[in-house]
């Protein structure tokens, strides 16, 4: 019986866009994964909120049958986030980080979630993120987000994680920053060498590559033609790979490569509304339609 | 009978770029076509160069099974352009552009080359575009190639040109600034609107996309671990996307989307080498084999 594990961020997104703005939205890594991988199993949510987190919110992880019995409330206030997107969509500034409770959070699993099998670790310090791993008895796959940040401060811990990893999430800069190399399908493959199965670079509106030891396969974006707030589409690509990937016990040929269509089309989904908006109204019939029509897409 | 024209310059390049230089390579717009196209069929080439043109450079067309009997030698220079390419090999700057006999170049069809069927455009003024165009007697299918000088100088002819055409290839800022629409499904979507039946959007080491009564078609590009001089990719993409055309007479459904298959295939060769090095070097066999490996990247 699989279980998926999600560790990571609860934030207060504020997003100004050409498109709008949105203010306190629930986002956070861990609300966009879960969220979306929600749509195909059932997301045991390891996470902290400040004494603001308001009870309206609780009930959208609820109404998704997301486990938040890792959910925990520190004193304080809850992470903060403000940026506003360029005309474009593709760029964006950060106006405003207030980690709060996050600043200082030192993830504890709750006893019953220590048999999970599948496992993402959000963006966080690889310290932190191997901690957390260390308290999963058998996960049989794993996968981990990671940033410049990380990568630039924390190398070495970094690297030290990498070979425990099934694999790594990472976007194209940071995989040329990681591997010290500008050709993105040599940097794939050096960072594969670093110690994960597989790697994933993720080329925002430009889709993402998986390397793995079955060669390249690349994965354009769904065309949308109505991006709204990119907030949020990485982790909910990784929530449609790890849900399906849970939620699917078909032979391993093809499964990620199908797993990664799924996160493509979760993740168009996402942008198409500002913070959770577009996804929530979405149904797994809906998703499934969008998932043939991209292999339609794709076919010749 | 189908035969396969391309109006376009035919230049030296010089190229400096993190790879390596290459001085005085053979290089424009209409020469990467027709090399390209020559791996599917004999394309017929109308084009000017000057004095200083070389014996040597002949041979690689006559190589090629192309019909040069519309290539002109004017008083002059020929055409040179040179380039460096940024570390990331996606950016570039032009150096130097000397249009030399290529700025006053009005291009005369042979009589033989008026029955043709397959027409590509390569890019020049819309004017000249148009020009050429009221010389064939009825052409099946007119592909026409454009760039911001002319969207932003000579937007009425440009608009005027469009409904005669079958296709328009244009990359992705160039179609945001057509269609004034930041969002590239909407700008895409917009262009067509102006005439051609299709647009195809070229999106540099991201693929194309494709759009057609049939909606879009996304077409990532080739992953290859070998980009060496991305000079010359775009019309090779358009001479492997037209060669294919012309030479194919199977039902419609897909076979344009095949077509773009074929372009990213034969682009992916010509950026592995400088100029025409790696492209010269390939066969068709490797070309069908690197197309089933393609298609194998993106099934799931």
């Amino acid at each position: 019986m699989s279980a998926l594990l999600v560790v990571g961020s609860i934030a207060f997104d504020s997003i100004e866009a050409p498109t709008g703005r949105a203010d306190d939205a629930l986002g956070g890594s861990a609300t966009f994964f879960s969220c979306t991988a929600s749509f195909f199993t059932r997301p045991r949510l390891v996470s902290v909120v400040g004494e603001d987190f308001p009870e309206s919110f609780r009930r959208v992880f609820a109404a998704r049958q997301i486990d938040t019995s890792g959910l925990v409330t520190h004193k304080g206030q809850t992470f903060r986030w403000k940026g506003r997107y360029h005309q474009d969509m593709n760029a964006r500034d950060t106006l405003e980080v207030h980690l709060n409770v996050f600043a200082t959070y030192d993830p504890v699993l709750p006893t019953a979630f220590r048999d999970s099998t599948h496992v993402f670790l959000a963006n966080a310090s690889p310290r932190v993120q191997t901690r957390v791993l260390d308290q999963v008895t058998r996960p049989a796959l794993v996968l981990a987000d990671t940033m410049d940040l990380w990568i630039s401060t924390e190398r070495d811990a970094l690297l030290t994680l990498l070979p425990r990893l099934d694999g790594l999430l990472l976007n194209d800069s940071e995989a040329r920053l990681l591997a010290d190399e500008d050709n993105l399908v040599r940097a794939g493959e050096a960072v594969r060498r670093l110690g994960p199965k597989f790697v994933i670079v993720k080329k925002g509106e430009h889709g993402a590559m998986l390397f793995s030891h079955d060669g390249i396969f690349v994965v354009p974006a769904y065309p949308t033609a109505d991006v709204i707030d990119p907030t949020g589409a990485g982790d909910s690509f990784a929530g449609g790979v790890l849900g399906y990937l849970a939620s699917d016990d078909s032979p391993p040929p093809g499964r990620l490569r199908r797993a990664m269509a799924y996160g493509t089309v979760a993740a168009s989904l996402t942008v198409e509304g500002f913070g959770l908006d577009r996804l929530l109204r979405a149904t797994r019939a809906e998703i499934d339609e969008r998932l043939e029509q991209y292999r339609n897409m794709l076919s010749f």
